[in-house]
């Protein structure tokens, strides 16, 4: 499998810490500190039409821009994947309703409930499915924050375990068009690992949805009531583990490709926030050279963030390998650790660049 | 791919349409005539631990019955798919909390969001893994309605287009082990198809998730304020659709196949309810004969019901073969219509029962 064109998308302007302390009352400095983010995106679900108000808006743009910087025409695709943690709605899957303002039918599609493993589970399904015949399809991770905020958007009745979501997480799409060849230019897929490692642990992130009732109110602070938090981490658990399983799936990656360590160009280490991240990578033994982040700029938007971090990472290689000769193309490592029920992925990529005369033939 | 072994779960006892009037307010008579079904089944939310409360539970059960009928070994898994339109939470995925519980781990996992057409979709994912490599695996689709239900089960303030959904669906699930090995016993699956069919109609059938707010009040009958119903249904919509829809799954199951239908021995209909079913069978030009249908005793239950209609088959395959030589084995068409977003799926099998002496084997 090859990944033959990439897309990233983050509504509206970043929002820093400072506006987090304006609109929603939380500490500039605390979230400076705890988090290192120094922004984050989200969708306005009160926002004009046309401008993105769900996840469904998210991966619809997404998948524009994708297919519109491949130049492919939506009739050429032959399956479309959406991986999140939000769907719009229970019913229908959001992924149909995605399809049908891209233009797409009379194809399969598959909508995956995923964390941060997303965007690896959705392009692992999109191997199988061109293992199973398919030729060209579209993989898209997003997610959205917004609608698990209280309703009147005041956390200053939240509870530090909700607190900690709100400042974690941020809203994002991205996307891949995936082909079965994995001889032409872009992301070859060399190896793809994926496998729960969740049994008898509990999980570091539950994320609620309620009824028409809503949560139910709980004992809040100062003897208040307030709605029992939607979404519940633990930060701890978090914290001790995903280091050491982000270098057990690299380290299985190293061994499958054979590639040494510092032989790999760029390494895409799991993104939770600054702060982490960069415990992770240190590690990890990846060089600040090598590691390809952006979650201090994005803020953790889940089943998205892979597909950022290529994007930023193609733009890397197009930056660094501007004249240079292709050889045998660019390596690059992804690893994503889901902590909610416990989820490994990794990906080992080469990056080949368009042949030279390639652009020439395309423009005649 | 091969189904070498099926299994259902309905919780609890079935909940008969008097029941639903003591229990629930609704008409007994209005829900015999309108639905034509006798029963469906309902977890119980606030039951003792170790009964089914949840989708989750529901798929467990199914998965471990599956297993246990094919006295097959958690360990001898390469993967897990659940398919369901009503996950436990958000996150972690219900598949992954499901997997836990069956004892798998190190293995990949998949919770595809799907309705009606869930458990094809779920086939049609497991047959691709297969193509990819993997070697065996186990499907489940299961849903669990109750959690969209008023607070209090007090469906006197609910209004028509939320009653449907209560006097339509039920809760349930159902599993098949698949192998990537086609010649044995079981069900051999020789075509299944998937596709969107959605690319410009609105969905006839919505269901929503609410946050920690809960729906908005909306205006109720005689001036009262009532929540927003989670579950909205186009009825009419369906109604004039899904038999054509229908119609062309079966055209082209018969015409990929090269079987005629009155060679078919069951053809499993969609399953909206007891009424709709009967209509669909015979637009088909399905006789009663061949048709296998549960609605009008189960309730939809969503992504359980073709589990569950190829239990039935599978119980009348062996009550109607008892004896019998095997001879090309029995054919078995497979119907299934998304109204949601409108997929179409469809799967035309095989069924070769265990050789007279393999049962023999297995004892030894």
């Amino acid at each position: 499998m090859r990944l033959t064109a990439l897309s990233e998308v983050l509504p509206g302007e970043p929002v820093t810490n400072r506006d987090m302390a304006e609109r929603f009352g939380l500490h500039e400095k605390w979230l400076e500190k705890m988090t290192g983010n120094r922004s984050r995106y989200f969708c306005d679900p009160a926002g004009p039409e046309g401008t993105p108000r769900t996840t469904g808006d998210l991966a619809t743009e997404a998948g524009r821009r994708v297919l519109e910087a491949a130049g492919t025409d939506p009739s050429a695709l032959d399956f479309l994947v959406l991986t999140t943690a939000s769907p719009d709605e229970l019913m229908p899957a959001t992924v149909n309703v995605v399809a049908d303002r891209l233009g797409l039918n009379d194809l399969p599609t598959f909508q995956l409930t995923s964390g941060c493993a997303g965007a690896l589970t959705g392009l692992y399904t999109a191997r199988s499915l061109l293992a199973g015949g398919l030729r060209r399809g579209l993989v898209i991770g997003a997610d959205s924050v917004v609608k698990l905020w209280p309703g009147d958007g005041d956390t200053r009745r939240a509870r530090p375990a909700e607190l900690a979501n709100f400042a974690l997480f941020g809203d994002g799409a991205g996307a891949a068009l995936v082909e079965a060849d994995s001889s032409g230019p872009g992301f070859a897929v060399e190896h793809l690992l994926l496998r729960t490692t969740g049994k008898g642990r509990a999980p570091a992130q539950v994320v609620r949805w309620y009824g028409a009732e809503g949560a139910p109110l709980v004992p809040g602070p100062n003897g208040t009531e307030v709605r029992e938090p939607m979404a519940h981490e633990d930060y701890k658990a978090i914290e001790s583990r995903v280091p050491d399983l982000a270098v057990t799936v690299l380290n299985e990656l190293t061994a499958v490709t054979g590639w040494k360590l510092p032989e790999v160009d760029y390494v895409l280490p799991p993104q939770l926030n600054g702060v982490m991240t960069e415990k992770i990578r240190e590690r990890m033994g990846v060089t600040e050279q090598q590691a390809v982040s952006c979650v201090a700029d994005t803020g953790n938007n889940g089943n998205a963030l892979p597909f950022i971090q290529l994007c930023r990472a193609l733009r890397r290689i197009e930056a660094d390998g501007a004249g240079a000769p292709a050889g045998d193309g660019s390596r690059v490592l992804v690893t994503t650790i889901e902590s909610s029920k416990w989820v490994l992925s990794g990906m080992a990529l080469r990056h080949r660049p368009a042949a030279p005369d390639r652009e020439h033939r395309d423009v005649r």
